[in-house]
């Protein structure tokens, strides 16, 4: 195995640069801000946790964690998401805090990657917990929240799909009684969206032919409120009934927000954690193939960490928006030159401090020669202004530009 | 080895609750503002780096840097600092910018603690790199900004001690003429602030009386312009004498902006990273006891990422001004709360958007009955008001709080 070459950095790993940085910081600012505005506060967490407390709760796969010892021999884990460490939190810190709480975060996080083109092995996630409400109305909040933070974030068209885990836990119960690996299957292949790979699994169960009717049908339950009907007559296992009245009721809700326009009810959403056990939802945006946020009801996460609360919650992939999304802009100021020799450099740094305090970005520079001085026409040439000013302090003879 | 409770997080590391995130982000808004005003654009750079270039680079002792493989088997860090990571930057992403490059961070860094009372494992610095610029003016710019930036973070008193590490070099090396490891050893004293070891290893040379005073005299060389002739007087030696020229012009600098009241030359200043090589200084606040920032030249670093450029900067230490500086405090405002019943939901939720979009803080809450509703003075009896104001949509009939 050779060196790594000392420019280089970890596969998975990137680089911000200011135009970067300036965009991503927007995007965090603003979606936090709406966040705030709808009651949630942020709290901050540690990069790194057990492995056997947070790392096992973060229900991301083993190989996918990246995993080291501390001095002490214990194992850690760099987090992989902000749930599991938000639900330690409100089990430690926040115990004797009132229900309902509602915390917000911006983190890093980071999962251990194949060399595939593209994956990211660090990166950003915005996002809110609402712990202790296990109503509707808690989870049309999240999803409405999410909506305003997508816009907050400059994503002008998307959709969010909403599903319920209950739903599916039911219906696949129903046709494959008792059978957890089918069932978990039959999941997978639906989180993977491999419908051929569905239907196959499907055929090699002893099936009547409505039933497989029905299976089919649910792949085309997408749609407004009326899926809420159809779902209903789609299985009578209690499991699913009550989740298809609690989506209802959760539209319902969105509707009184006035964000039903951009909810579709899809039924065969999974949800990409392990510990969701209610309402799942994701967001498309226009342009990207991938979502640009996901969330979900987690009632049976909380209990892990010692206190058992209902919680329902969603997270923004901001890298996702940083790079997707058009229209992100934070346009960076162009500075003002202050240019002073050793005589007038007193006089310079004071009309740069004066400059500064108007809220000016300011760069000095110590010439010694006429030579040296930036006149004001400097990177015209290169297509662009570099100074929004320039202002000399110089006692040679300056030489008009 | 017990496994860890579910509640507990790594020693070392610390979960910031709402108020603590509020007063950090303020910390760190208005800091990296003030850099901007100062013409210093923000980048940022992984949490992970190869171990062979920036876990190397940064002179982070070997225990104290996180080490991990990842699946290629190549040993990863955690940075341990933020010099190295934007000295590989400069070396490749922006290897083509013309110098001098202003460029600053707000980061995490890592360091693997012992079990001691009070260390961080991971904790924030927010800084600046000038790259490029070798001039005693480059210097001055980053020590003032440093006093702006400190101030900007509502550090109000404070002294920065500032030193020459070439001018130790050059009166070691007269003392004890190349004997490498005795001039290390008097470092190491100097930077853990050991006087007593310091006199016991000159006790040790054979030096003529006039040295032995002369060492002694090098204690007491701490404070304005005046130092400069003393410490000029103290070693003839040609790199003593430079760098006591160089460092008595970044003064004469350090009076044109203004603030030299604030500085105070310290010729027994090593600065804590091996890889200074020129002017180091320290900011100390009035009621704590260790540095809360720390800087200086490094002429030699970029080289070991491909680009060789002289370079100077600092960085804060974020933490202990937020735990250490009182009266930093970013009020959190009061929230609204709306609270309705199902019939009246949509009047609710709307007059929420509305007051949200005249910048309110608003909380919603589904009621089912007047017992569930929230008395204006809810919260006085605990010593604070919950809620700025009240709005209540409900059908039935309200009791009067």
């Amino acid at each position: 195995m050779s060196k790594p070459k000392g420019f280089e950095k970890p596969i998975g790993f990137r680089d911000y640069l200011p135009n970067a940085v300036s965009k991503l910081r927007k995007i965090e600012n603003d979606v936090l801000s709406c966040m705030n505005q709808w009651g949630y506060s942020q709290i901050m967490t540690p990069t790194l946790e057990y492995y056997d407390t947070v790392g096992v709760a973060s229900s991301t796969s083993d190989q996918k964690l990246y995993k080291l010892l501390n001095n002490r021999g214990q194992a850690l884990v760099l987090r992989s998401e902000m749930t599991a460490p938000v639900a330690r939190v409100v089990s430690s810190l926040l115990k004797a805090e009132p229900l309902p709480l509602r915390l917000s975060y911006h983190a890093n996080v980071f999962r251990a990657i194949e060399e595939e083109a593209g994956r990211e092995a660090e990166f950003y996630q915005t996002g809110v917990e609402l712990v202790g409400d296990d109503s509707p109305e808690a989870d049309a909040e999240v999803v409405a929240l999410a909506i305003a933070s997508l816009q907050a974030a400059g994503v002008q068209t998307f959709k969010i799909a909403m599903g319920h885990v209950g739903f599916l836990n039911g219906l696949f119960e129903e046709v494959a009684p008792g059978m957890q690996e089918v069932q978990e299957d039959l999941k997978s292949h639906l989180l993977d969206r491999d419908y051929v790979a569905f239907r196959d699994a499907l055929g090699r169960l002893d099936l009547t032919e409505s039933q497989k009717e029905e299976m089919d049908g649910l792949l085309r339950l997408r749609g407004g409120k009326e899926i809420c009907g159809q779902a209903l007559g789609l299985s009578r296992h209690p499991l699913a009934q009550a989740s298809v009245e609690h989506l209802c009721k959760v539209w319902e809700v969105l509707e009184a927000y006035g964000v039903s326009r951009h909810v579709l009810i899809d039924l065969t959403m999974v949800g990409d954690f392990t510990y969701y056990t209610g309402m799942t939802f994701e967001g498309y945006a226009a342009d990207l193939g991938f979502p640009v946020c996901s969330g979900g009801r987690y009632d049976n996460l909380l209990q892990q960490f010692g206190r058992s609360v209902p919680s329902t919650g969603f997270s923004l992939k901001t890298n996702r928006i940083l790079d997707g999304v058009r229209g992100v802009e934070n346009k960076q100021e162009l500075p003002v030159l202050v240019q002073y020799d050793a005589q007038r450099r007193r006089e310079g740094l004071e009309e740069s401090a004066r400059l500064r305090s108007e809220g000016h970005v300011v760069i000095t520079k110590l010439v010694s020669n006429p030579a040296e001085l930036t006149a004001a026409n400097s990177g015209a040439e290169t297509g662009g202004k570099r100074y929004k000013d320039i202002y000399t302090f110089v006692s040679f003879v300056k030489e008009r530009s």
